[in-house]
């Protein structure tokens, strides 16, 4: 197991610059003032940004991924390239594979084992064999909708079902996740699209995984479902206009069961003017639980921290393959 | 490290048949019958329990500690006999050096370094001999105040304070809960009494500790304070009846601060009549969050609840003294 390093900054390295990289590596430099961790490298392909400064800082961005973990020789690589696992497999394995842990924002990393087991056997050996963690976490899924689920059922002496909904005003948020929920299309357009599986939050049905296998419940039913939300009046961000009865965004749910009974529902909505934002999990159980982020968890910053704020923890547990389940309690790092 | 039995239940004694005990107890007996558990002991060293069966089990309580870890052999002692360490100590080794994992109800045993360096150590050391985990937690202290406000930090980007805030109905908790708020006494008997620390809820310091340790915070003042709450209309409970003017609970607080600046504050108010019962936490951060439990978390069934759920994680966990910083996510056990 690698020991974190008592008396100096970890070393962290970014891969991938895109909004949220962009973002990680910003706070990173913030936290290195205060000399938790240092920014050793930045990588990204995009020949735009290939030789560009990261802020202040002496690092430049590189998109040769070896020579860059071999000059930098980071404790840990934050990985945001891309959302789906077999795309970004050997991105993640050659950080482990150069002695780095890895904490991504790869969506279906965050429980891999269903849709990949062999790749997931293959990180896990991989990560093991080089005494490194591989993690992927991010608010959600990783936090808003699995974590802080299973946190909600800490002192449930009985829980018998789970609801978990998540309510996300997408005007907020940065354009490619306006662009990602359909903003702007009609139903029909949606629908077509969405069944090529070109739409919705990718990781709900990992979230779900989570919580199950957290609780060690055993389904035998995993339905989701993804719709469009209809504008019911006009809406404006800074990209997108969307008229009535265009798209405003979707709703996406995602439901085990066992034996014909619901155990765990989750349910996302993330559109456009979306009036409540907010994250609610309610444990049916003895006590009952019914637990509320006033305003919800604002996606944008929220995923930058819980991919720096698993440094410690990464480096502190066994190596391999980890989910959150098998993490401590999240926490932030770092002032 | 001792890992967890696959294919038989976990075999668990109870220590201490109090009110919390006999709960704990019981809950056991119903997850026995899904297969996760099997309640093999119970100890009392009450004249009047002795000898007695636990509900429609087999087991027998005993108060022969030694005699019964022999004849159990439990893979976990849950332990609810009191709240201060340096008296229990003695019985929390016993169960260690029997080759069985602790999980504790004494508050203080929730963050015990700074009180109890010297047992902290004893009890770290004996505890790796012997290959088992010992641990103190519950609702509070344990979890409301420190466990879920370290997981409200998850996705901090930033985070730079930390209120907490518990407000109790005592009217509807056990007789013990409604005594050691004062219920009935008049203001100058409560703060008589109270100045020989018989009042007040015990755990709101290591809470703070907790939350301080767990954020890698260093505090450099902890302020305590305790003040009576008093009636402004009449209360009547099962086991009080308080007049107007009188004590009707406690208001307690512990706050943290480095260089004059105020970074942790925890409010805990419990007593007889509290109209919005809630747990709450916020952190001033980036992104801010608010966290709302919706009527609160009901302390009773949840102590129980808090000290059984950490029977998988404590069995997964290296030997050593741990606390709820080091554990995975609290989440529900068995069904």
């Amino acid at each position: 197991m690698t020991t974190r390093p008592e008396h100096r900054p970890v070393r962290v390295l970014q891969y991938g610059m895109g909004p949220i990289g962009q973002a990680c590596a910003h706070v990173l430099l913030d936290k290195a003032r205060a000399g938790h961790v240092e920014l050793v490298g930045a990588i990204d392909i995009n020949p735009a940004l290939v030789g560009q400064r990261v802020g202040p800082s002496d690092v430049t961005i590189t998109s040769d991924v070896e020579a860059s973990l071999q000059a930098a020789r980071p404790d840990v690589v934050l990985h945001t390239t891309g959302s789906f696992l077999d795309k970004v497999k050997d991105q993640i394995l050659c950080c482990a594979r150069a002695g780095a842990h890895v904490i991504s924002s790869t969506e279906e990393l965050t429980f891999p084992y269903s849709k990949y087991p062999g790749i997931s056997s293959e990180i896990d050996a991989v990560a093991k064999a080089c005494g490194v963690v591989v993690i992927g976490t991010g608010v959600n899924p990783g936090y808003a909708m699995d974590t802080l689920a299973l946190a909600a059922t800490g002192v449930s002496a009985s829980a018998q079902r789970i609801e978990v909904s998540r309510v996300v005003d997408a005007s907020k948020r940065r354009e490619p996740l306006q662009r990602k929920v359909g903003a702007g299309l009609t139903a029909r357009a949606f629908r077509i699209r969405r069944d090529k599986g070109e739409f919705g939050h990718i990781g709900l049905r990992e979230s779900l995984e989570v919580v199950a296998t957290g609780l060690g419940w055993v389904l035998d039913e995993m339905v989701e479902t993804l719709e469009p939300v209809l504008a019911v009046y006009p809406v404006k961000t800074d990209y997108f206009s969307v008229a009535p009865g265009e798209v405003a965004g979707i709703l996406q749910t995602a439901v085990g069961s066992r034996n014909g009974h619901e155990l765990i529902r989750l349910t996302l909505k993330m559109y456009l003017g979306a009036q409540d934002p907010v994250d609610r999990v309610r444990v049916h159980g003895v006590p009952p639980i019914d637990m509320i982020v006033k305003g919800g968890i604002f996606g944008d910053t929220a995923t930058v921290g819980s991919l720096i704020n698993a440094i410690p923890r990464v480096m502190d547990a066994p190596p391999g393959l980890h989910t959150v389940i098998t993490l401590p309690v999240p926490r932030a790092f770092g002032v």
